[in-house]
């Protein structure tokens, strides 16, 4: 199986960590380079890499901080750690990154109060959480493979960094060959960029359709499942994902299509009408690449995500396996 | 009220037809002229205007003609103007032109038939006819100005040629303030170009939505009414209009919000399944502008029209009163 770049767009090579320029595919393979906190927080705040690419930054930021650092003493290291964690908590303003730094430092406090040498501590916590999301998210690319069946045309929206493009390739070893409609999803293109990009790459048959096809491909019984991620989940099983995938839930449900949705399960938000949307600026509707397409004195309403209820779901697959 | 640009937008000045490049609007307001068959021929061709548009060219094609022609039997300008429809009839393969051109035509022939001058007979008939279709287009602007209420926040996809925003203008003159949302349309953008643009130049408040956020803007009760156009309308009341319609008066169902569709009946096709839709050239999906942007070998399906039931349509309002 070729690993998607977009499956974990930022690695190591040696000291220096390789960020994916996701803003650039499909167009160039890009990696921008990070050497320090302030170029992990330029990295993230430019969204240069988007959700996922910026929990590994988060993350490997703090190795970065462990290997260079030249303070002598624990406490003079924690206080970096700190420094570091409050600098990636307002890299940008909207997302949950104090979930992720708050366990490095609560790590550092506990290794300081038990006397465990900081810097092997943290480097083996930090590792092995990562390897640990990493065997995860392997595991549900095989769960994504084991749902699919021989000639199953599937619909996706967005971008599932990596894991369909890699989940067609082990069923297609399976010898069940699946193909894809791929939504433009509007206004970012990331259908349009980067689903169909990476699973041409894996060899996997891919058709473009607009935003606006989804009805009509849906009625035409083109399609035999709906797979789709999510950006956030709540307890009661409602979901967050990128605009559109609300409307693509009910149009599924009015023809029968099943609609399953890879999450990250989390009691934190009870319920969907509970997760903050994000409103994002209008001028990234009213212009294309730097080009104005609307004229005059016009408005936009451009909610980021939308909110699908747990009702329209036939089946979440969750990271931590604890599908329901 | 001020006429839109786009309710008449192909208009003569003296001898010369003036055609609205509408690939130009909101960009400029260009206008093509058009002196003789082989001009309008490349307007209609190169796409210059859109179907309501073409229809005027094909019309005033023939008073053209009728002007400019050098021929002295009627015969010889019978042939003229059975040229002149021939060449209008293949100038896009998929555009019933014929169902206009051949009115014209027989009525050249009767008048032959029935020794009447030629040249005022038919210069008299097509005038009529064009007067006619304006009238009936204008009362459509009241009975749309009627639909609406105080207060009204309206969705509508796609581009009505000018009769929402002059309907919107009657509707304030009459103390009834109402509001828009436009779907931006992909992949032609109409929404975006079209529909803003001559709203706000009617003075009436629009904000444009990706096709992406319309589940979102009527589960959220934003919505008050759906108007949309229609390109064919069928014998049992089903009709056939831009990719994306469908959808939304899915979606308008289940939310309760009535959807209204602009009509020009005929019994000339059964039922919606009977509508051939046209699928256009996948690289329109996609590039951009000239810019591709999507990378390597993937397809694009892109069905230029979908068929909305009559079942998801709260009432017609027809062209010629035949309203149901």
């Amino acid at each position: 199986m070729k690993e998607s770049p977009l499956f974990w767009p930022a690695q190591f090579k040696g000291n220096v960590l390789h960020v994916l320029d996701e803003t650039q595919v499909p167009e160039k393979l890009h990696y921008v380079k990070v050497r320090n906190v302030k170029e992990a927080v330029k990295v993230i705040r430019n969204m240069k890499t988007r959700a996922f690419g910026q929990f590994l930054v988060v993350l490997s930021t703090f190795l970065l901080v462990l290997k260079n650092s030249k303070v002598r003493t624990p406490t003079a290291l924690l206080s970096e750690l700190e420094q570091t964690a409050e600098a990636l908590n307002t890299s940008r303003p909207t997302f949950p990154f104090r979930e992720v730094t708050s366990i490095v430092v609560a790590w550092a406090k506990d290794a300081i109060q038990k006397n465990i040498e900081l810097r092997p501590f943290l480097e083996k916590n930090i590792q092995g959480y990562l390897m640990g999301i990493r065997q995860r998210r392997l595991q549900r690319v095989n769960e994504i493979a084991e749902l699919l069946r021989d000639g199953d045309r599937v619909l996706t929206h967005c971008n599932v960094s990596g894991e369909l493009a890699m989940a067609s390739q082990i069923a297609r070893e399976q010898r069940k060959f699946v193909q894809f409609f791929a939504t433009e999803t509007r206004p970012y293109f990331q259908g349009a960029k980067l689903t169909c990009w990476e699973l041409q790459k894996a060899g996997t048959p891919v058709t473009l359709i607009a935003d606006n096809a989804v009805g009509t491909v849906l009625a035409d019984g083109l399609v035999d499942k709906v797979i789709v991620g999510s950006d956030r989940s709540c307890a009661n099983g409602d979901i967050a994902n990128k605009i559109g995938t609300y409307q693509i839930a009910v149009l599924a449900k009015e023809f029968g299509t099943p609609f399953y949705v890879l999450t990250q399960p989390s009691n934190k938000i009870p319920r969907g009408e509970d997760i903050p949307i994000e409103v994002r600026n209008p001028e990234e509707l009213l212009t294309f690449g730097k080009k104005r397409i609307v004229a005059g004195k016009v408005n936009a309403f451009y909610p980021g995500f939308d909110v699908t209820p747990k009702e329209l779901i036939e089946r979440e697959i969750a990271i931590n396996a604890q599908s329901r």
